[in-house]
């Protein structure tokens, strides 16, 4: 793992802060787990999609799925408790919907504080790492495009693959403000994992909550970022790896120390299912820049097997 | 207590079964578990209304409601599992649903058996004594009344106020196969408690799983009724102390030991909600019989406060 450097250099507990939320961060939870690290993740708030759109609207409350997966990615409780939170539902009045998203739409409308909530969760999960929501406002994500086109929540902007036009700006509607916790979990950090992820729909909406941004420039934690592998239509459309940077750099605040990059081959049966969605493999186009570039075959040893030596 | 004497009179744990599912049930499990026995409560698995019954239609799940019921009331949890568990939903997709509902609804798609399921919601509501469904089998209870008249299903029958008629005969459809964990705690108690509760939802259909009624007659256990205080319109309408046990003696296959009875006076306001209802105070009217009658005020003290030498 890249971070296994990290961890062999020296004897002390290092504290690691993740950004995230999709299925990017909880492969990087999943393997992180496993080292003796003080971990911990600050999750997207802004999902409105799927399941957790429905329960958001109807029922009033935070959104509980990006929350729920590193829960999950974290849990070191019994598989049973791990197929359980990611239950979904076939029929009837709960079709699809989530057990794990119910369970947190519960535990916010009975417990004391959105804290207790995530604490009881943990508790069941037995979750090594804390999972902090970037905000406890309800918030939407908004993105504005090239073509003066404006769409309003991150489900729609994550659906939005057809969309040929560039994303120009992205805000968040109300502001919000950040969750205390998540400021001082990044200010703390000896390094700070971003991505892999959907770029505007599970790494900006965590950057452009107010103060994240000042603390990302304020804390002395290494930054590494992890390059997605494949665009994402609608939103990276035909990115290379330098674009990619340009625009986390323009809501980071700075740019990162070390981005890890792929290298390795991908199966074609992999590529022909992201072609039909005009998805192609991120070119790394990455000249002399500040910060540490890290090629690796991330294909085939996933992000778990980055030997020392990587980082300096 | 009324058990409060068979506590004091020895050293060792007594185990005892309660039998039942409803309110009553959950009433006398909160008093019980405050105890040092060996409880186990026997559950009802017939109910079909409400969100059981959506539960139990859309999902082909077991009915949750009585056992959900069951242990919260034996929980030794933080209040918070309590209050999540009771939690209902009031808006959107899972208006009505019960959260401890879905728990369990979710459980038994992902668990191996159902004793896992119980199993993974005792431990996280830390329940103080077992839990045991009569049946796994998906059954519905069936009444004959003697108009001729035929209902399937716990629900209907239980929300069947305006039935004048009396319920002459009450089967389950299929037939169906007592749990064996049933079955041994019958066999193995040293008392049993029935009641209070419906009789024709929450206690007769526990007694008519197969086997059941077997296993009252061959335990030694010593077997006490508590007796509702009000009648129930369209299943207990107008019945007298003697047509309670006139009824039950036929499902359970012998007479109880004891008979728990209330003889304090039941507030106006509240006697006035039942008599919109057509439901009056259940009168005594036992004569001289193999039981023992036990008069108490149940309402001023609840059953937690019935002393020593209530029972020989």
């Amino acid at each position: 793992m890249l971070l296994r450097v990290i961890v062999s250099k020296v004897e002390s507990m290092k504290k690691i802060t993740v950004i995230g939320g999709g299925t990017g961060t909880f492969v990087v939870l999943s393997g992180l787990k496993k080292y003796p690290l003080d971990l911990s993740v600050v999750v997207s708030m802004m999902d409105s999609g799927g399941s957790t759109g429905r329960l958001r609207d109807q029922l009033g409350i935070l959104p509980p799925g990006d929350l729920r997966q590193c829960l999950v990615a974290l849990s070191d409780a019994p598989e049973l408790w791990r197929k359980l939170f990611l239950y979904r539902f076939e029929k009837g009045d709960l079709a699809g919907h989530n057990f794990g998203n119910i369970f947190l739409a519960a535990l916010e409308k009975v417990s004391n504080s959105y804290d207790e909530a995530i604490e009881t969760v943990s508790y069941v999960l037995k979750t090594k790492g804390k999972v902090i929501p970037v905000t406890l406002n309800k918030l939407h994500l908004v993105a504005e495009y090239d073509n003066g086109k404006r769409v309003t929540g991150e489900g729609l902007i994550d659906e939005n693959h057809a969309e040929k036009s560039r994303i120009i700006n992205a805000y968040l509607e109300p502001q919000g403000k950040a969750n205390p916790k998540a400021i001082k979990s990044i200010e703390e950090s000896e390094y700070i994992v971003i991505g892999p992820g959907d770029l505007y729909t599970s790494i900006i909406p965590v950057l452009l909550v107010s103060d994240v941004k000042e603390a990302m420039k304020k804390t002395k934690a290494k930054i590494i970022y992890i390059m997605n592998m494949m665009t994402k239509s609608g939103q990276t459309t035909n990115y290379k790896a330098s674009d990619h940077i340009v625009d986390l750099v323009k809501y980071l605040g700075r740019e990162p120390d070390y981005v890890l990059i792929n290298n390795g081959e991908i199966l074609p049966e992999v590529l022909s299912t992201y072609k039909r969605y005009n998805e192609v493999k991120v070119v790394n186009d990455l000249e002399k820049s500040n910060f540490q570039v890290i090629e690796k075959d991330l294909v085939d040893v996933g992000i778990e097997r980055i030997g020392e030596g990587d980082i300096d």
